[in-house]
C-alpha cells in the first residue's frame, strides 16, 4: 500500500501519476473523481497517437471516463469544497487498486463520508470501475449526481503555452435507457474512441436512483442522477465505464460493442469484476514479486516500480510498447525509447517472456519504417527512431519550444544513433535469454541484419588510418553532442556486425530454409556477410595509448579534467565548482553511464581489470543527471566490487518517484528506472545473468541490510524461484518445467523441484 | 462607486449581479476576467431565448467573451490562485463601467498588480472591452496570456438538477490575422450568436505581444500571446469584444460583420470608446438621476437601482422587454412580468419616454399571440401572459420542479389574469404621461379594446343577483388562490372597459378616420361597446357591508383574522404566531399590497377616507412577502398621512441588493424592486402626479433626513427639472420645451426656464 494521508492541492499532480491505474490497454491519472483545481486528469490508450499542431505524434488525452461529483443542495461533495475532517488514499498494489476514505463538512456543516474503490480491469481490459460508499453522518437528504465523460480534455492543460487538443466529439448521447455515451476522434488519423458509463446506486440491496435524465452539453456527455441518503446509512454508488477504440472494432460498430460490453459488465457486477482483476494482478505479483527480508520500506518502493512496469505492458498487443513515462504522464508523449529494450526489456524477459516478445515485435512491425528513417537519412539498413510513437517515424522533435518561447534546434534526433544498436542489443538480448528461435527466424534476425547494415553505412573508412570511424553522433551522454567515435557507439556497432555474422553461420546451418527465405527477402549475399566481417575487425574503438581505459569519445581526454569531489548528504555528486566558469561540454564531466553502460551491456568483451579501470574513472565523472544512470553503476559496482554505493543509488532510483527526487513524477513514472531498480537487484545483488551458451549465473552480493532476497524468474525450459539468504546463500526451486543446472558463484547447483 | 473591498469567493455571485454591466442589447456578469471556482458568468442578449428540455423558453446564456487569464511561468495569476495582498473592485455608476485594483503574490513569491476597466459600450452595444494594467512588482519575465471565448457556458451551472445548455458550436476559428471568433446558434431556433475577440498587449506604446497562436478547443476558442514584462513596468492588455447576433444581421454574414465592427473598434480604440461610452452614461444620468442632500448613502443605493434599470431598457429595440432579474441572473428567465408596467413603466415614462414606447410596443408586437392566447384558453380578446419572452406565450410553467426533485403544479399562469389589466393600464398611463397619440392610435387603443374584450369574456352574468362576477382569479396576493371577485381584478376590469369606452368616444372624434380602421380592423361595433357599457356598470366589487372598507376579495373577512402584531428590529413584519397552525390561506395574512396596489394604481376613484381606512386595514395584515409590496406601501403610507414607515421601506427597497436582503441578488437584480424606489421617491417623497388631463401635481412630503432632493422628468411638451428642498419648498425649472403650470400643493406654480 502506498498511502497518501494528508491532503495538499500542490501534491495532486504527484499523487496522479503514483496513483496511476493501468492495465497494458490504457491508464487512468489517479484524479480525484470529483474534479480539483490543480489536475492533469489524463486517461491515455496505449498506442493511440496524434500531432495536430504539436511537433510530434503524442498519447492523445482521451475523454475523462472518472468524473462522478455528488451534491447536497447544490453543494458539491469535494476535496476542495469542504473542511477535510479526514483524509487517506491509498494505493493497494496487491489488488492493483486505489482507495479512498475522506470525511469532508460542507459549509453548512453537514457531514459525508465517502469511502471509495477504483480499478482498471485486467480481466477484461475494455472495463473499468468506481465505487463510491456514501454516509451522510448529521444529516438525511437528497444526495445529487452527476455522471460525467468530459471530452473538453486537452494535452497540456496546465501549460498554457503547450496546451493542445487532439480530440473532436463525434457523438454525445445516452448510452442506453441510462447511461452516458461519448465518442471523439483524434484529429489526424480520425481514429476514433467511445466511451460509455453507467451510475448505479444502491442501498440495502436495492436502486435508489429516483431521477435519471441524461444531458449533452457540448464535449461533457452529463447523466444527472439523486437519490435519497438517510443519515448513518451508507449508500453505494458505482460508475462502470468502457472503452474502445477503432484499433479494436470497427468505428460503425463501436457504440454497440460499448453497449454489448457494459451489459456483461452489469451481469458480472462491480464485486465479481473486481474479483477477476484482483486474480488477474495475483498471477502477475505471482511472476514479477520480489520479496525482501528486513528492508520493509525499500521492499515496497521497489515493489512500486515493479508494479506500474508490469501494469502498463500489454498483454496483447504488439502494435504498442511502453513509454517512457509509462501510460502516467504526459512528459515525452508517450514515445518509446532505447529504455525499453536496455532498461525494461530484461525484467519483462525473465518475468514475462510473452509480453517481451510483443514489445519486441513492436519493433519488427515498425522495421519498413526504420528502413524509411535510414533512407530518409542517407543510410543503409534500419535506423530505429530516436523516440517512437505508432508508426515508426522519428518523434524527437527537431525543433523544441522552451517554456519561455524561444525555439532551440534539438540535435538529439539527428546524432543519437544508439538508439538503433539498442533495439538489436535488445532483441539478441531477449532471444539470449528465452531462446525463442521462433521470434528470432521470423523478426529478429531480420532486425539484426538490417541494423548491422545500417552501421555498416554509419562506418566510414579512414584510408591513413586503415580503419573505420563513425562520425558525428552523440552517446548515451547527451552532454557532449555531437562526437566522433563515441566508444560506446563504436563497440555497439562492432558486436551488431559481429553478431550478424555470426548468426548468418548458425542460421544457416540449423535453419537453412528460414535462412534462405530472409536471405532472398532482404537480399542478403555472402559478399555482404564478408563485407560485413571485414569492417567489424577495423572498427576504431579508442582507448588511452597503452593502457586499457576506454576513451569515451575521440577527444575525450583532451577535455578539461574536471572531477567529481564533493556528495551531498544522500551520497548525490555535487556539481562542481569548474562548471560554474566552463561549459560542461568543455570538460570530462558526464551526465550518465557511457563508457559504464558499454560495460554492462558487453561484459563479456571486457576483462575484469579492465572494467574496474573505467568504471572507477567514470564514476568520478559522472553525474547522474539522468534517472537512466545510478542503476548502472549500482550493477557494475558491485560487479567490480564497489559496493559502497549500489545500496544507496538502488534506494535512490526505487524512491526516485514516489519521493519525487527530481521534482517531475507529476509528469509520469520513470519507466527505465524501474527498470534499472529490477536489474539492480537481480543483476546487481542478485548477480544473475545468463551467459551466450544460455546458462543461468548467480553471484550472490546482497545488502547487509538485508536478511533475504526472493524472486522469480523464466529460463527457457523453467521457471524459477531463487531464495538468497543473508548468508549469501542460494537456494532454487523449480515451480514449473525442466530441472537445471544454475552456475552459483561458479559451481554447478541443482535446482530441485518444489514439494508438491 | 459601489466599492467591493474584501474578496470572500462566498460572495462571488452576488457580486457578479451587483457589478453586472448592460447596455439593453447585452449584458455581462460581473465576474473575474480569471474565472473563480464559484461562478455564474453569464452573458445574455436581450430578446434570445431558447426552451429546449426546460420548461420555459429562458435567456440563453452566450459564450463568455471576457475570459483573460494571465500566467507566469504557467502559474495563474488569479484571485484564487494566489495571496491578496490588496484588493478593491467598484461599479463606478456615473462612468457605467467596472474598475479593480489587485495586488496578487503567487507561491513562488512573485508579486504582480493588476489594475483594470471593463465596459460594454452604450455608444456602439455591439462593443465591449476589458484593460488590464498589470504591473510585476518584483520580478521580471515572460507573462502569458490566455484570451478564451467560452462556449461550454450553460445555463443554471451551479445546480445540477437543473443545468441546461441552450446553444451548441457552429463556429470556432481565428477572427482575422488574429483574434479568436466563436459562433453559436440557440438549440430551438437555430439562431446564431457570433463573438470575436481581439487582445493587445502595449508597453510605452508599443505592441509587446511576441507569440499569437489560436487554438480550436472544442466549444473554446483559445488564443495564446506572451510579451516580457519588467519589474515596475505597466503592461497595458487590452481585449477588445464585438458580439452580434441573428436578430441583425443574416447568420452568413455574421463573421464579416463582427470582422468590420472589431476594425472599426481597434481604431476607434479602448479610450475613445470608453469616452463615448462615458458621454452616452452621462446623457443616461442627465434624465435619470436623483439627487438627495443630506443622505448620500441612501442616495447612493437609489441611484444604484436607477443605474441598473435605465441601463437595461433596449435604446432600440421594440422585440425586447425588461426581465424581472434584468439582464443580470439567470431567476425567471428573462421574462418580462406586470413588473414592467406597474413598477418600472413609470420610471421610463417619466425620465426615457422614448424607452417606454419601446417596451409598450413591445406588447403590441405580441399582441397576436395574447389573442392566441385568449383564445387557447376559451376567452375573447387578448390575454397577456403572466410570464413573457420573445414569442409572447405563456412562460411561466404549468409544473416546476422542486430543488428536492418533487413538481408541483403551479397555477399562477391560470389564475393571475390580473397581468392583462397591468398591460392595459400601462398603455393608458403612459400615454397619459407621455400625450403619446401616435401610439395611441396605432398600437395603444388595439391593446386596450382587446383586453377589454379578454376581461368582458371573464366577467359571467350572476342572474340573481343582477350583476358580473369574475370567478377563479388569482390578484397580486399570491398567497390566496384561485379566488371568486379579487377586487383588485375586478376594479381593473371594469376600469378598461370605462376606459376603452372613453376611448372609443375620443377617438371617434378627435382621430375619425384611425378609428374607423381600427374599428374595421377588429370588427368593433356600436353594439360591443354599449355592451362594455352595461357590463361595466354591474361588475361586483365586494366590500364590507356598509363601509368603504375593500374586501380583498369575496370570502375573504370570512377568513381566521390574523394581524400582524410584532416587528423586528427593522421594523419588518414577524410572521404572526398564527401561522404555525393555520395555513396562511385560511387567514387574513396577505403576501403583498393588493387592495392598496388598487388605492395606487386607481387613486382618482377612492376618496381620502376610503384610502385611509384600506390602507391601515391591510397594512395590519401585509408581511412583505415580494419585494413589490414594500414600496407601494410607502407611497400610499405618506399619501394618507402615514409617514412613519415609508422612510424605512424606502431604505429597505433601496438596498434590497446591494446588502443581499433576500439572500436571492446572486440570481439577479429585483427590477421591480428598483422601479418601485424611482416610484417612492419621486411618487412618495415627491408626491408627483400627472392627472388625466395631463397637468402635474407635486405635494412634497420628504423625510426629515433629507435637506433637499432634485429630480429630472419628461412631460408632454417640456422637461423638467424639480427641486424640493428642506423646507417641502419646490423649484421647477424648465430645462427645454415649453413653460408649463404645475400643481404644487394644490396650487398653480408657474415652471421658470432655467437661465443660460
Amino acid at each position: 500500500m502506498v498511502v497518501q494521508d494528508n491532503y495538499n492541492p500542490y501534491e495532486n499532480l504527484k499523487y496522479e501519476s503514483l496513483f496511476c491505474l493501468t492495465n497494458g490497454y490504457l491508464g487512468t491519472r489517479g484524479s480525484h473523481e470529483e474534479g480539483t483545481a490543480r489536475s492533469i486528469p489524463c486517461t491515455y490508450i496505449n498506442g493511440v497517437f496524434d500531432k495536430s499542431e504539436t511537433f510530434m505524434r503524442e498519447l492523445a488525452n482521451m475523454p475523462n471516463w472518472l468524473t462522478l461529483k455528488l451534491y447536497v443542495e447544490k453543494e458539491l461533495i469535494g476535496i476542495e469544497n469542504c473542511d477535510i475532517l479526514s483524509f487517506t488514499r491509498a494505493l493497494n498494489m496487491k489488488r492493483g487498486c486505489l482507495v479512498k476514505s475522506v470525511c469532508l463538512r460542507d459549509r453548512k456543516g453537514r457531514e459525508t463520508r465517502v469511502e471509495s474503490v477504483r480499478f482498471i480491469s485486467r480481466a477484461h481490459v475494455h472495463r473499468m470501475a468506481v465505487r463510491l460508499y456514501v454516509t451522510p453522518l448529521n444529516y438525511s437528504g437528497i444526495i445529487e449526481i452527476e455522471n460525467i465523460i468530459d471530452g473538453t480534455v486537452i494535452n497540456f492543460c496546465d501549460a498554457p503555452r503547450f496546451k493542445v487538443k487532439h480530440t473532436y466529439l463525434t457523438k454525445n448521447e445516452a448510452l442506453d435507457e441510462s447511461g452516458a455515451y461519448l465518442e471523439v476522434a483524434t484529429r489526424d488519423n480520425h481514429l476514433h474512441e467511445g466511451c460509455g458509463t453507467v451510475v448505479q446506486a444502491v442501498q440495502e440491496g436495492k436502486d435508489v436512483v429516483k431521477t435519471n435524465v441524461f444531458h449533452d452539453f457540448g464535449e461533457q456527455a452529463v447523466e444527472f442522477l439523486d437519490f435519497d441518503a438517510c443519515q448513518g446509512e451508507t449508500a453505494e454508488l458505482t460508475k462502470y465505464a468502457v472503452i474502445y477504440t477503432e484499433r479494436e472494432v470497427k468505428k460503425e460498430a463501436l457504440k454497440e460493442t460499448i453497449q454489448q460490453e457494459m451489459k456483461g459488465f452489469l451481469q458480472t457486477g462491480f464485486e465479481a469484476e473486481f474479483e477477476l482483476h484482483q486474480k488477474a494482478c495475483e498471477a502477475l505479483w505471482k511472476e514479477a514479486d520480489i520479496q525482501i527480508e528486513g528492508d520493509e520500506e525499500l521492499n515496497k518502493a521497489i515493489r512500486f516500480n515493479v508494479f506500474h512496469l508490469m501494469s502498463t505492458a500489454s498483454e496483447s498487443d504488439s502494435h504498442v510498447n511502453i513509454g517512457a513515462k509509462l501510460l502516467h504522464g504526459e512528459e515525452y508523449g508517450g514515445h518509446a525509447f532505447w529504455d525499453t529494450e536496455l532498461f525494461m526489456l530484461p525484467f519483462f524477459a525473465y518475468t514475462f517472456p510473452k509480453k517481451a516478445r510483443r514489445l519486441e515485435t513492436y519493433r519488427y512491425h515498425l522495421l519498413d519504417a526504420a528502413r524509411g528513417n535510414a533512407q530518409k537519412n542517407g543510410f543503409q539498413g534500419a535506423q530505429y527512431p530516436w523516440e517512437s510513437a505508432d508508426d515508426g517515424t522519428e518523434q524527437c522533435p527537431d525543433w523544441t519550444i522552451e517554456p519561455d518561447g524561444t525555439c532551440y534546434r534539438c540535435y538529439v534526433a539527428v546524432y543519437e544513433h544508439h538508439v538503433t544498436a539498442a533495439v538489436a542489443f535488445g532483441i539478441a538480448n531477449y532471444v539470449r535469454i528465452t531462446k525463442d528461435t521462433d521470434f528470432l527466424l521470423h523478426m529478429g534476425a531480420e532486425i539484426l541484419m538490417e541494423t548491422a547494415r545500417f552501421w555498416m553505412s554509419r562506418c566510414q573508412y579512414i584510408e591513413e588510418k586503415n580503419r573505420y570511424e563513425i562520425h558525428k553522433v552523440t552517446g548515451p551522454d547527451e552532454w557532449h553532442e555531437p562526437v566522433d567515435n563515441n566508444v560506446y557507439t563504436n563497440y555497439l556497432a562492432r558486436w551488431n556486425l559481429r553478431y550478424v555474422i555470426a548468426l548468418a553461420e548458425q542460421l544457416e546451418q540449423e535453419h537453412p530454409e528460414e535462412y534462405r527465405n530472409l536471405a532472398e527477402k532482404i537480399h542478403l549475399t555472402k559478399e555482404e556477410i564478408a563485407s560485413w566481417q571485414q569492417v567489424q575487425g577495423k572498427i576504431y574503438l579508442p582507448k588511452k595509448e597503452g593502457t586499457q581505459l576506454l576513451e569515451q569519445f575521440e577527444g575525450y581526454f583532451d577535455l578539461k579534467e574536471v572531477l567529481i569531489e564533493k556528495y551531498d548528504k544522500n551520497d548525490w555528486p555535487i556539481r562542481p565548482e569548474a562548471l560554474k566558469t566552463t561549459k560542461t561540454s568543455q570538460t570530462q564531466i558526464i551526465k550518465q553511464a557511457d563508457v559504464v553502460m558499454l560495460l554492462h551491456l558487453l561484459g563479456e568483451e571486457f576483462d575484469e581489470e579492465t572494467t574496474k579501470l573505467n568504471y572507477s574513472y567514470y564514476e568520478k565523472r559522472t553525474m547522474h543527471g539522468s534517472s537512466l544512470s545510478p542503476s548502472i553503476y549500482a550493477i557494475m559496482g558491485l560487479k567490480v566490487g564497489d559496493a559502497s554505493k549500489a545500496y544507496r543509488y538502488l534506494r535512490r532510483a526505487a524512491f526516485l518517484d514516489l519521493v519525487d527526487l527530481q521534482g517531475n513524477t507529476r509528469e509520469g513514472i520513470h519507466a527505465a528506472n524501474a527498470g534499472g531498480v529490477w536489474q539492480t537487484v537481480v543483476f546487481g545483488f542478485a548477480g544473475l545473468s545468463t551467459d551466450d551458451a544460455g546458462r543461468l549465473h548467480i553471484n550472490p552480493k546482497l545488502p547487509e541490510e538485508w536478511k533475504g532476497l526472493t524472486f522469480r524468474i523464466h529460463c527457457p525450459e523453467s521457471w524459477l524461484q531463487i531464495h538468497i539468504d543473508g548468508e549469501q546463500h542460494v537456494d532454487i526451486t523449480v515451480l514449473d518445467g525442466k530441472e537445471v543446472d544454475i552456475l552459483v558463484n561458479g559451481k554447478a547447483v541443482k535446482a530441485h523441484k518444489a514439494d508438491a
